[in-house]
């Protein structure tokens, strides 16, 4: 069925829905975005039907909101006398328990299902300029439904973003999510953005193996964006730091003192772990 | 001209040389392995030409000896008395200091060249069965002379490894090498074999963002070698540990006090570094 889909935010992330709705579906798409030149070319890409206002918000019957997470819950609370009775609104931001606990009650009491929403896939640049229609191709979509969270909207939510090449939904509770991410991407970002401080990462042309290149790669960040993304996350990511600081002071303890078998010890478990993760998962 | 290369070990590192050297020079290759099986089988591959043994040595040329850092010192030391006087001896392990200490003055004294040698090139398998002739396209090879390296030998090992595929050839010292290496390759192993035991690491089905696949790729190892290289290189490695450590703890403590202008300040110097590294480098 043909639908009227709005995107909030027409950057990386936003830009690439839109451009994979009109290339893979039937649905309307109307985009709003803070920039009046961003919002004209994505018009001349078409992969937006219509440039959006606060009117037209009525209209929509799932609103994706790709914002950061303070704008998201700003946007969504000072325009939710627009929104239609029964529309679904979901975000996609990086953390999901700080949307979740502002927006989840708040829809319901307004009439709107809000779902917290993640995809699993970006990439090192931001802004429309880099938008994908395949960005999604293949990645997951985290979904975590809220008090607000109709099973019909969750459904007609899921079934829209496999439409779009996603090739899993995952439904999880948003404490999860939060715990996942600061493992699986945040600890990854502070990580690498620790690893290219040291004073001989300007020196080292020629050393170049492809394990430095690997620890690095995200080392480029928008630091606004992540700053923003770890002060919502602060538990489950200060968690995960000390963790690695702990793990990390083991193997410098069995360095520093020598002990071959202690460090081949810590090798193994890792490499083992590493070993049966690949196995089991994905 | 036509030469005489002896390779001890034909592992993934050894059998990458033999089978590179058989593909693109004339040069005859003897062969050295623990395992007859692996002899037998480079050689019905046609990467080497003979299966070596000690008498032989005193016809090689260039020795390439391609064992761990221990085994390395303890091969040469035993057969010193078989390598012709002139022959031009490299190793390929993951450490110089240690092996160019061992063998640099003692080769001097029995008439052969040392140069420490350590292609930037690997995979995360080992063994010959793995073992490409295109292992080292584009790569560097670090040579740190010795004491016992003549400048006719290093010109002439340094032209080798160029017709091996190799794009550049890096002169530098042991010192220089070991505290490079423990920064692009070595602290790379300890932090990916840290990363992956978190606990949250076996639960992450559907999470696995890039970011967390290349921040752990390295973390499955080979942990009887590595462990022998760290040992061998413990002061840069442990350098680098701590250095890491202390700027994870610099991110730990602005997300605890929620201090959005540090922790803003803290990646973008990161990410600044990044990208002035990119700019310049490799």
């Amino acid at each position: 069925m043909k639908k009227t889909i709005g995107i909030i935010g027409l950057g990386l992330i936003g830009g690439s829905m839109a451009k994979a709705i009109k290339s893979r579906t039937e649905h309307r798409v109307v985009g709003f975005d803070r920039s009046v030149d961003v919002v004209n070319r994505a018009l001349s890409d078409k992969s937006i039907d219509l440039a959006g206002d606060d009117d037209s918000l009525s209209d929509i019957d799932i609103l994706l909101v790709a914002l950061y997470p303070k704008q998201t819950v700003t946007f969504i609370k000072e325009r939710s006398g627009f929104i239609k009775k029964g529309c679904v609104v979901c975000d996609l931001c990086g953390v999901k328990r700080y949307v979740c606990d502002a927006l989840g009650a708040f829809g319901k009491e307004r009439g709107f299902s809000f779902v917290g929403g993640h995809p699993m896939a970006g990439r090192e640049f931001s802004g429309y300029e880099y938008a994908l229609s395949t960005l999604f191709d293949g990645a997951s979509m985290i979904l975590t439904p809220t008090e607000g969270t109709t099973r019909t909207a969750f459904d007609e939510l899921s079934a829209f973003f496999l439409s779009l090449g996603f090739s899993r939904v995952v439904e999880t509770t948003p404490e999860n999510h939060d715990r996942m991410i600061a493992f699986t991407s945040q600890l990854a970002h502070v990580v690498s953005n620790a690893y290219i401080k040291s004073p001989e990462a300007t020196l080292h042309s020629g050393y170049s193996a492809n394990s430095y290149k690997d620890l690095t790669r995200v080392a480029r960040l928008n630091e606004e964006m992540w700053a923003e993304l770890f002060l919502c996350n602060q538990e489950p990511l200060l968690d995960e730091i000390d963790t690695i600081i702990r793990n990390l002071g083991q193997y410098r303890e069995a360095i520093a003192q020598n002990d071959g078998d202690r460090l081949r010890a810590l090798l193994k478990t890792g490499s083992d772990l590493k070993k049966a993760i690949d196995e089991n998962l994905d």
